[in-house]
């Protein structure tokens, strides 16, 4: 492997995260808030610590290929993940180094699973620093950066391929420096609406702010130990709008803004994704419509709830581990889907699970007619035998994972419903799962071994498992080419 | 389809069952037992019915394909369990027809699950026929049939393909009818050594018979409330041996039989169920140890449980739902896996794991080296890229399935580990689960409702998924060939 052309990748990266830190640093100093030192701090730590790192790996060869790529996405994830916790720990906020970066990882995975059990005692510079991570994980650390600076190799497609989600990672237009400006373009543009529509609806720029970045990010921080529950219908209906904007395959925005609009809107992924949401909506109003007094009431719940779960968000306008427990498992199988591949949403993602739909009928038709042809379609095209291979063993790759890091946590004192949904809704990067990490609990309480293990979790659910194993395999860094 | 000859050859199974049921009327006999009455009316009413079906469905064209192999399998099995559930009502014994339907269900699936909560008070002669399911469904209903009598059709491999557990179906010689005739062979020998041994262990010839067909079976209905807990210890190692035995692929003790040795002992299938076997016992014994005094009793309960477990027969010598999290957890994923292909256990098979894990192995490979070609090997031979697919499909289903049962029972007023594990303890043909459904526990609480939900769950694991849907379909009914 070229190991000194990713060190020198991954200090590069390290004075991108200090570039990053200026807006919670200036969200501080006009709070005058005293944690504006600890993210000063932490901003030289980050440039002493990526500029030594670059002077010490300058690579004599800039020639990247794909294991380089896994490896710069996985480390630069890691590593922002590292230092990203430090402002928690020097501002005394977050006292203990693994609950900042277990609540760091949380918020660049875009997870929103939280080690704080009062959210209002903290201060406004790091609570923009937190949902701020969100954002940025959200699109991607490295597209972002392919998209503002020219990188320092040409083949960045190999990174763009290791950090973005889905099963067939398409560039929108031949230069991949060109797409990632495209996507983040669309990006930034759909974030500055919510932040105008939360303003109308009555919150102030910080508060905008900070649940616009949750919300692009599909991630789930707030600033509330409540979440949106105590936020007006009209912000938590413009919410549920973004939470599902957000899960939308970007290429869409992308076809729409060259008005494609056919090609947009025959999207069998889009039309699953509402199918499923539409459905979803459906038959939990049904279910908790005794518990809440109109229809508006039930409908905006059900909808916000199903929206911020199958999108991976976490945000929640009511207890919903609280709910009956048809609800619950409805939302837990949506943990588990997650939303559309090329959004800033995790989980499974529906593309995945409508590839191994068509690819279960195909198979019950084989049998029937051993010698009949058939292919699978999706969007238009249709998928070889290579492709749904692979889209099977990252099923169970998906699945193994899980059931590992069940296995590994479940020391724990806690129950089964608590230990299974920790996993889940970690790895899916949703948040909150159900019993004591549902929406009104926290991770505090788990031990340090297994805060770990659920860190690990969700960068694998992030970074969709094969960067973080190629981190972890020795032989991917000691091979030489 | 055929529509005639399924109805056909499913009125012939009647007839079969009706003559199985002789052992347990014999056994009711000599215990002077008035369940006699019940199970002799049961042989007139299947008698009666099978006659009728097959009369009023004589076969202008006795041909079948696979769509009417699959669709003769589930019916077979759903109307076996449908009479075969008469003589607990007709006795008075379980009085409620869902419960008894539950019962047979899980007698012939070799589940194991029971909605019995004192088995005491059962008569022998009904003891004695809902173990005796356990051994007719541990092989296969129409596998015993082929291999006792000349089918109505020649295509008869398509019926053995719809029954025999596992991703590659392989004729153990070109003749479907001797490979059936071989496979009961082996396991009415072993049976029989299993009889005797325990007859050595003190048992009786009722309770030797039992048991053995219980074992044999991979099923785990047993006499008395605590299952095997009150048994010597010699009888419960040999139990655990031979839950070992019948959950390795029968294959192998056909390739010992005509002395192919090395053939038998290369199974890569062998070497990773055994070290399976070995690590969990390994794990669960020291994680276990405080709770048992001797090393010996530590061991041979954990060696008991995992085995009984992994070979998905469900019988118990602890009360695993009070052990540590962590030996449950391992217990959980044992569930999911269940035994080797070609063997009487259930679960999703040693080598369907092993080919995902192969598979897995050459994606990251793949991934690494776009272009490198490698191949699958499994068993000494290649395995080709339609049967990975095929593989990663049917791990789909099974997850999707057990998913989606979770969801249809998730009404019941029972916490969420007693609930998937239902779902996972059924699906896989395990038997007792955790929480209220714990070795310790039963289903009788569970509603009508969701007893049929769980014993088609039942049937969907026992016949690999797609018998089931087959039957359920309507347009393989209603198509023309």
């Amino acid at each position: 492997m070229n190991r000194k052309m990713v060190f020198h990748i991954c200090g590069q990266m390290l004075l991108i995260e200090a570039a990053l830190m200026v807006l919670p640093l200036i969200t501080a100093l006009i709070y005058g808030e005293s944690c504006a030192l600890a993210i000063l701090a932490t901003i030289g730590i980050a440039i002493v610590l990526g500029a030594a790192i670059m002077l010490a790996s300058r690579p004599d060869d800039t020639v990247i290929y794909s294991r380089e790529g896994f490896v710069i996405t996985a480390l630069t994830w890691v590593e922002f993940s590292a230092v990203g916790a430090l402002p928690f720990v020097l501002a005394g906020e977050i006292p203990s180094y693994i609950d900042a970066f277990f609540e760091t990882v949380s918020g660049f995975t875009t997870t929103g699973a939280s080690i704080l059990r009062n959210v209002e005692v903290m201060s406004k510079g790091l609570l923009f620093w937190r949902s701020f991570t969100h954002w940025v994980g959200g699109m991607g650390i490295l597209v972002l950066v392919m998209a503002v600076l020219p990188m320092t190799t040409d083949r960045s497609i190999h990174i763009m391929r290791a950090e973005m989600p889905g099963p067939i990672i398409g560039k929108l237009v031949p230069r991949v420096r060109q797409t990632a400006k495209i996507l983040y373009i669309i990006y930034i543009a759909l974030t500055l609406v919510e932040i105008i529509l939360l303003l109308c609806g009555g919150m102030n720029l910080f508060e905008a702010s900070v649940h616009a970045f949750g919300t692009a990010g599909t991630g789930g921080f707030g600033v509330k130990s409540d979440s949106i529950t105590s936020y007006s219908p009209f912000i938590q209906w413009v919410m549920t709008a973004f939470m599902m904007i957000f899960a939308v395959n970007f290429n869409l925005y992308y076809l729409i803004l060259i008005k494609r609009f056919k090609a947009a809107f025959s999207s069998d992924e889009l039309w699953a994704y509402l199918g499923i949401v539409v459905t979803s909506v459906l038959l939990v109003s049904v279910n908790i419509a005794p518990l809440y007094a109109t229809v508006e009431e039930t409908v905006r719940k059900a909808a916000f709830q199903v929206l911020s779960i199958i999108s991976t968000s976490g945000f929640a306008t009511a207890d919903f581990n609280l709910w009956p427990q048809f609800s619950k498992s409805i939302l837990f199988a949506l943990m588990l889907l997650g939303g559309c591949a090329g959004s800033t949403g995790g989980g499974l993602k529906v593309s995945r699970a409508i590839m191994l739909f068509k690819s279960g009928r195909r198979e019950l038709k084989k049998m029937l007619h051993p010698r009949s042809v058939s292919a699978v379609r999706f969007e238009g095209k249709t998928v070889d035998d290579k492709t749904i291979s692979s889209v099977g063993v990252y099923f169970a790759f998906f699945a193994a994972i899980q059931l590992l890091a069940f296995i590994l946590i479940s020391f724990e004192p806690f129950d089964f419903e608590t230990k299974i949904t920790s996993v889940v809704a970690c790895f899916n990067n949703v948040g909150p799962g159900l019993g004591a990490v549902g929406p009104s609990g926290s991770y505090a309480d788990y031990s340090a071994f297994s805060k770990l293990v659920l860190s690990v979790a969700m960068l694998f659910g992030r970074l969709e498992i094969y960067p973080v194993i190629f981190l972890l395999s020795p032989s991917v860094w000691f091979k030489k080419r």
